[in-house]
């Protein structure tokens, strides 16, 4: 391919007379076109604004050049697909006007950014702006003048890509998806002003440049630990073998979109990269991943710093799935997940979804039971996602996440047709809403999202995991013990934690089981701690919905105290409290019209607490959101086991309630040795059910014997169920 | 017609016809048919149980004869339509088995109900029962032989008539939904048996039976205050002129059934008596008033004690929508409502709507302000729903309601598209939902739900209106002062309340007002109180969502205590607490994707609370929702004047936050005098808009000639806005 042909960035010259050829022809693409064009009429039709940079995120001037860099980019692959030079002249004015503001503007008033960016308050937002704007660009090249060309790119293009990349090495210089952009946004201005020392640095990071290994960014994470930078290091890092990226879901889909479209645009103009290729094809694998990491509704699992709510109805969704199936194997499932999306882009990817939505060849994407490891080489432990009918788990078990990581070692959090059953709590931040701080993180979140008692796992003595410390965290990840889907009736995810808590050891055993008797599958969990020491272990159920109703008998307290004063503990009021006094503790409660019922094995040392979210947030950040939580105080080893039911329902609308009380009668652990765990499942028929769980060896071709109660049980594998 | 011929109540002789002739012709009726003949096909293969009563609503007894008696009618039906004699013989071996055990059976073993049944714990699920069974029964008459009907008349239907009326006069004789439900069994039956007696017993009562008209029912309602009793007196008493019915639109969905089926049947048998023009054609005004009593997704707005969810998707509904199509006046918008609920009857009028939905005559059910008067004769007071655009504002000056009222006068809800804004809580009860006080009212629905300070209403000295006393409550009425739905811009309704605190009077005007310089209509809300004594007056927003930001500064507490300890009080936790700082207080709030803001005119006397229920709640039967509350101390007369904003809009998936500001700057009130309030809103932009209210003058027609601020302002009828 000629690199002076434009455009060759995202779309090609061939792609555009192919396109053109098919318009009218393919709903899907003609329908994205139709309302990309709509929009940008509406846009031309209102004015041009380059407003001078003011505001933090939500505020005019930020929305303002963050709406004008996706106008731009639409605007420009309107010209090329319509022929029409309103649109053209359109991008031109508009750059033409950025170029005469650019030239002399100052870093941006605000000043709270590690790495202050022109237009916006952050580098990270100039960067956005110049990935879509190089589209643009590449789009009006041809239509510019020689000379036109080189006033934007003099005065706008090339000091742009200086200053997010060698006037700001603390941004560019690491391994972070804000680099990420910063790199695309540098490679694919470079691609189309046809500048390698702009590519190369866009490839390989600034030449030269090393950052302090221990300086740290606004988000506490570590400047440039390993030295690493540039796109393919950006690849090479944070993507697992499998495709699983290191800060988990949400922040992949916000990085997806600079690794895809600058990848797609070295596929056009540097072909002999095989950039799809790199890393045995990682970046196609993580947009499975990605898919994967998804519930039922295509909301993405809001591990680490995660908005709820998110989800692959998210344009770089649609960028990502398009040149997944273009540029991967053409999986029919995506064509699926395209119709849902109900649009496409507007270039070959686009146009081969919608020819393959077209010839009808779109297949259910079908989510199963599925182990993603973490770490650049595919063993710093992993997310395993457990699925079953209508309930997903989602076991997590990684490494630390990156500077949004959270201090969560063997949490899981449950859903049953993409409502949350058991949640995990996200983020405490409202992504650009200004009147939320800027729109910017929360001090909840550090106080109250990351720490470990926030998420479903076990807190020990009320501090978090490596003492809340970003730098212990960073050294260390669980292991996987063992991961089995091979038995669509049982689905389990086991796997280790020895270094959260030094002298503790942790072992988190959760199976997702569809037994005959029972109406839906359920969650059996089995959490083994060991421990040099006597330690408080505070295991919270973070459910969501109305209780129904308990076994134990609770107080509830006349006015609502803090649960403790630090560590996430000052954000919880305690709404209740109780000793266990059975075998078993139950309760029930009542989400979205549907019943559900946690059986815990306790005893009477047990306290059972509710809590509820909310104290100590003086500006209403926070959800009020309740917990049960077990407290076990001066205790070396132990173990939690619990048993998560699915029930019935109700309707509003009928008032009529169906299978509202739990199916098992008893849960007994009969066995638990430093090899082996044994838990029997009696129903309310009297059915019983053993489960026995090997916690030493991860083999499953190894033979066990073991005999419980005089009686011998046999079995290969990591596992016997019966 | 032949009284002898059958069926004649529900089906007739020549329905079935029709039906039969246009089966395969009439998609919604034949999927409706489909869909019943599979149910019913799947219960008789498990089998018939009827067995011995024992449990309360959600019990195993309670849920399996009501299944029952659906299932009997639906079989019944399908006798007719199918002519297959399965389904016969299948309700002729349940009503044997039902024979066989009622002759000997004793009251129900539970013992909370003021009136036992026999089949269920209270003697209306008894008379549900009949109300059904009576319809199968018509349908397989002639399949019986005259022996068979002998037995069944003599040994079930005719004793279980009595068991419900004679037996249980403090059930059957009165006015309210129980007897109505009471009337139409004991009718039924009599129409189906020919039995002139029951029939008149259903239509006038029981003859010579008076109870005390002091006497109160388990939910504290009058047994009967004024003597009436029959079915005619029950369409009397609860329904105003315009179809309103007292206890609200969650009983009248309840009780609408057993109105129409039996008016139904009424009209099959006794023609004569032109059941459907009783009382002006009340029964076919009521649907139009209950389908108006629904929010944008048919939800019924949960007045006095209502459930939320409860729709017109109800079967209660199917009936109601497709009698009203058939025996009124065949309005094309009601077609519309049919294709929702996607179900039709299986009898003469669910044809009717099938071929009305086949023929394309649907028009969409164009839901506009409407303002419903409530009481016998129009005059105790009303519901004026105010709607533009997307706004739906339910503002409530009724009489008390029945046992179900709450003290809760010129209170009002605020929903957007179908979304509560600021909520009515509803009430406190899990409807059938055994574990939570078996499915019956809650204690916290009396000391929470029924209290003054539930609502979005003036609570004086912390005590609830008529000192809570259902007594006091039922003597009085709120008054309309005027409403005005002329001007589609601007739609108010305005309404006085002089009895709820004796020696204090208040005037609430709202105003719904659709400005162009606003996004959305908005509402303007007046409330005039003119006291004789200094009060303390507490003013809550139930707004649901999310805080955004206040511009006032508040603080709160590290623990949660109670705002009182009676009256609803006890149930409130302070969570925050502010003096008003500036003449105009504000918050706004985001709440599915959507934002709001409250401004409020303020002194700096004024208190604002932020509350949240929960408290003193021991069984986690209140839903843990905040108020802003507004209180202010020691004051004789007062104005509470405030603006609630819908603007905007978020979305977690593009994660853009459109106009997440108010558009108001001020508001402010320039004259409050006895005759005249006028309130100036000034928006951001510095455009003001006058609005004035008549107080005194509800006439139309009178002129108006008023100075404020030495500018005369001259207008025709009760308000001036500009």
């Amino acid at each position: 391919m000629n690199a002076q042909e434009h455009p060759n960035l995202i779309l090609t010259a061939q792609g555009v007379k192919d396109i053109r050829a098919q318009l009218g022809n393919i709903p899907i693409f003609d329908n994205t076109l139709k309302a990309v064009k709509e929009e940008i009429d509406a846009e031309i039709a209102s004015g041009i604004e380059t407003p001078i940079p003011k505001d933090y995120s939500g505020g005019y001037t930020h929305v303002r050049h963050k709406r004008n860099m996706i106008v731009l980019q639409k605007a420009g692959v309107l010209y090329q697909i319509l022929d029409d030079e309103k649109y053209a002249k359109y991008v031109k004015d508009m750059l033409m006007q950025y170029e005469g503001m650019y030239k002399t503007l100052p870093l941006h008033p605000k000043t709270r950014s590690y790495a202050r960016g022109k237009l916006f308050w952050q580098c990270l937002n100039d960067s956005n702006w110049l990935v879509y704007v190089s589209q643009a660009y590449d789009c009006i090249y041809n239509y510019l003048s020689e000379e036109e060309r080189n006033k934007l790119e003099t005065n706008l293009f090339k000091p742009f890509a200086d200053h997010i990349s060698v006037d700001s090495p603390q941004f560019y210089q690491r391994v972070h998806n804000h680099s990420t952009w910063g790199n695309a946004a540098v490679g694919m201005i470079g691609l189309v002003m046809n500048d390698q020392e702009l590519i190369d640095r866009a490839l390989y990071g600034i030449k030269g440049v090393n950052l302090d290994t221990n300086a740290k960014d606004d988000d506490g994470g570590f400047l440039n630990k390993n030295g690493k930078a540039g796109f393919l290091a950006n690849i090479e890092e944070p993507f697992s073998p499998d495709g699983y990226y290191n800060e988990g879901p949400y922040y992949q889909r916000y990085a997806m979109y600079p690794f895809l479209i600058f990848a797609e645009g070295l596929h056009n103009v540097k072909p002999e990269m095989k950039i799809f290729e790199y890393k045995d094809g990682v970046l196609l694998k993580s947009i499975n991943a990605l898919l994967n990491l998804s519930d039922a509704d295509g909301e993405f699992f809001p591990l680490n710093d995660g908005q709820k709510g998110m989800s692959y109805y998210n344009d770089a969704l649609v960028t990502a799935v398009d040149i997944s199936y273009h540029f991967g194997k053409q999986d029919p499932g995506l064509l699926t997940i395209a119709k849902e999306q109900n649009k496409v882009l507007l270039d070959d990817s686009g146009l081969a979804v919608a020819l393959g939505i077209k010839n009808g060849e779109a297949k259910p994407f079908d989510k199963k039971s599925i182990n993603l490891s973490d770490g650049p080489d595919g063993n710093q432990g992993g997310v395993g996602i457990l699925r079953n009918e209508d309930i997903e788990l989602v076991f997590k078990y990684a490494a630390q996440g990156s500077s949004h990581g959270h201090y969560d070692k063997l949490s899981y959090s449950l859903y049953e047709k993409g409502e949350e059953v058991i949640q995990d709590y996200g983020l405490a931040r409202f992504v650009n809403i200004e009147q939320k701080g800027g729109g910017n993180y929360l001090k909840e979140n550090k106080t109250w999202a990351k720490q470990t008692i926030a998420h479903n796992t076990v807190t020990q003595n009320e501090t978090s995991h490596f003492g809340g410390k970003y730098e212990i965290g960073s050294q260390h990840h669980s292991v996987l013990h063992y991961f089995s889907s091979e038995n669509e009736n049982v689905q389990i995810a086991s796997a280790k934690e020895a270094n959260a808590y030094p002298g503790t050891e942790m072992l988190r055993t959760i199976a997702v089981i569809k037994d005959e008797d029972f109406e839906k599958p359920y969650v059996l969990d089995i959490m083994k701690v060991t421990s040099k020491t006597a330690n408080q272990y505070d295991f919270p159920y973070y459910f969501l919905g109305q209780v129904l109703n308990t076994n134990f008998v609770y107080k509830t307290p006349e006015t609502l105290k803090t649960l403790g004063d630090k560590n996430g503990y000052q954000h919880l009021f305690i709404e209740g409290s109780a000793k266990a006094s059975t075998d078993n503790s139950k309760l029930s409660w009542l989400n979205k019209g549907k019943f559900y019922t946690l059986t815990t094995v306790t005893s009477n040392d047990d306290e059972l607490l509710f809590t509820r979210i909310g104290a100590n947030d003086p500006e209403f950040n926070l959800r009020r959101e309740a917990a049960l939580m077990l407290r076990r105080k001066n205790t070396k080893n132990t173990l939690f086991v619990s048993a998560i039911e699915a029930h019935g329902g109700y309707s509003t609308v009928s008032e009529s309630a169906v299978n509202s009380n739990s199916y098992i009668k008893e849960l007994k652990v009969i066995l638990d040795t430093e090899d082996y765990t044994a838990v029997q499942i009696t129903n309310v028929d009297g059915n019983t059910k053993l489960f026995i769980t090997s916690n030493t060896n991860a083999s499953k071709e190894t033979d066990h014997k073991l005999k419980i109660n005089n009686i011998n049980y046999k079995w290969t594998g990591v596992y016997y169920f019966k």
